[in-house]
């Protein structure tokens, strides 16, 4: 059995200096100060959207490093066309500069929530308990995350399968507002999410699933190199599905892998519906080319030589250039996109063997 | 979007006429006291296990009919041997017999659970609601059951995989003991199940589950006749393995015939944990062969020609025989009773046909 839950907020927050809290924004961070009490002890990165002028407050006593565009184009060079502007897609920045093993990146439209009695919920403590354990991706647990204090592996569960796979990616879910697309926001205007399911599970092996990036953890040594969000935003036909195309992407590879992806616990307040009327503009490429994507995801093979999370990405963009490039010139673009992510990622990580994973090209 | 909750129990209990409750027992039913507001409106089928020559009481007011071993015997002739005997897996000749299009199956140690709310969960109730609306096999949905109130489909989940499969299955849950093998009994003895997990969802295709048969509906139309519990107890060499057995069946076809299985609410309260000793020794076995049966379910294809339950469940046997038969000779005369479960299935449900399954030789 893994960690187990500890009755209270340690004193040395977990993995204090192996974590980066990344924050895409186009504001100032005020939504940092309810978040003081779990956040203040880590490193912050923060990724500035949008006008580079513009300046950003951030409160006081946080540590962190900010990216405007300038700095993106800067650091990148002719390699920053891979990051997205005018788009959340451009957080990926911030994975690729940090130089920690963990991440956990949040929406400033993102608040405390409570659990059902009323405590807060410290979403960060939650992420790491999820990252540190095992996942169990290859079998069903009908009581859910099994090392979880309470529970177990329940009977007809294979021996063999109980140490469980390493945890890439914890995907947290959100009360209030839930993370809908626009024909479902326009035709359910009300609905907020009031369910709080008390639960972490591991998707399995060979199901996809919609990740959201509105409140998310991952490895960033196991997985970081497919963590990329895509073309979104300014110049480009599709928007909001930046982390959807980062799931898909990361639960073919850590399937290939080995590695699990976990759901479910802890909940974040999302605070404000996006304009539906705004979201569909951006979306309505995308509800059309998911009916194509999803097959063509849930299809992919890689092979065996594809040993490191940077080759599974070169050969993924292969096929994405092969088999959606006839949907739309801009998977063309995208496959590129992905290939020049690889290589600037490589740059700024040049000891990429040193944690696991070698160069991929 | 399917059925919706109700804010109190119906006048007129659903599907009344269309569910039996199956209960194999070898002691009176006065368990059946505190499940009276819930079951005493629907039909049961009692399966009396051991002594033929016992009488099992059963509360007044209830509407019954209830087979011994003697019963067995007499209806099935020598195809009886398929019909397990001093263990719960004869529950399954229940099922065999049972007229009715849904099946809801307890055991009689189970009672009544509580909400968190304090409230008494009609876990019958709450299956009917897990049958009659779709399942969601073929893409996850990280709110869980899509078509529950408050809930539905989040961003980027498929528009044309929103109508959903057939529920062909609906597995409960237990709060209080949970069901475990012996080993993890003996080393956690005083462990109980005290967390309500307030979700419904469905197991992914090609993902196996380890079903429980204390807490489990299903459609006798869909998936009957590989509801089969095995042979198991009275002069076999396994026990406790019956209805994990019928899960891996039930879903491999499931999966083939783009069914759904749903694991979730409702709980009901397991009162006593069985002797893990007495487990122990009917599990061993089990505990052994599941290294390679699991291998075996994950890896069983089943060709187009097979396109009813009976013709899946026939070609299943084929391949138990091939594939298993060298562990043991055990699998071998499993094969052989899965095709007499076939045939005493077709010969007791000869209109099968008539509810969308042809016969299957």
């Amino acid at each position: 059995m893994a960690s187990k839950e500890s009755p209270s907020v340690p004193i040395t927050p977990l993995l204090k200096d192996e974590l980066d809290i990344v924050i895409p924004t186009i504001r100032n961070l005020d939504f940092l100060e309810m978040w003081r009490p779990f956040f203040q002890p880590y490193h912050l990165i923060i990724v500035q959207d949008g006008d580079p002028s513009k300046t950003i407050n951030v409160p006081e006593g946080f540590d962190y490093e900010l990216y405007n565009r300038n700095d993106i184009n800067r650091i990148l060079g002719p390699k920053a066309n891979c990051i997205s502007f005018k788009d959340s897609a451009c957080r990926c920045f911030g994975y690729m500069v940090s130089k920690k093993k963990y991440i956990y990146t949040i929406d400033d439209d993102c608040f405390v929530a409570k659990d059902p009695s009323g405590k807060e919920i410290n979403a960060l403590e939650q992420h790491i308990k999820n990252l540190l354990c095992p996942a169990t991706p290859f079998f069903f647990n009908t009581l859910y995350d099994p090392y979880r204090e309470g529970a177990d592996f329940v009977r007809g569960y294979p021996f063999s399968l109980r140490e469980g796979a390493p945890t890439a990616v914890s995907h947290g879910l959100w009360l209030n507002i839930p993370d809908y697309d626009a024909p479902t926001q326009l035709v359910k205007p009300r609905e907020r999410n009031e369910r709080y399911v008390d639960a972490v599970l591991t998707i399995p092996k060979g199901t996809l699933f919609p990740m959201c990036g509105m409140n998310l953890g991952f490895n960033r040594e196991l997985i970081g190199p497919a963590m990329y969000f895509g073309l979104m935003g300014d110049g480009q036909p599709i928007g909001r599905y930046d982390d959807m195309w980062a799931g898909w992407c990361v639960k073919v590879i850590c399937d290939h892998l080995g590695l699990g992806v976990k759901t479910g616990l802890p909940y974040i307040w999302h605070s404000k519906a996006s304009n539906p009327f705004v979201n569909l503009k951006k979306e309505y490429n995308g509800i059309f080319w998911q009916e194509e994507m999803i097959p063509f995801f849930q299809a992919v093979v890689l092979p065996k030589e594809c040993s490191t999370v940077q080759k599974c990405y070169i050969e993924l963009s292969k096929q994405v250039r092969e088999k959606l490039g006839k949907i739309d010139p801009y998977f063309n673009k995208l496959a590129d996109a992905m290939v020049t992510w690889i290589e600037a990622w490589d740059e700024l990580n040049p000891s990429g063997a040193a944690n696991g994973t070698a160069k991929g090209k």
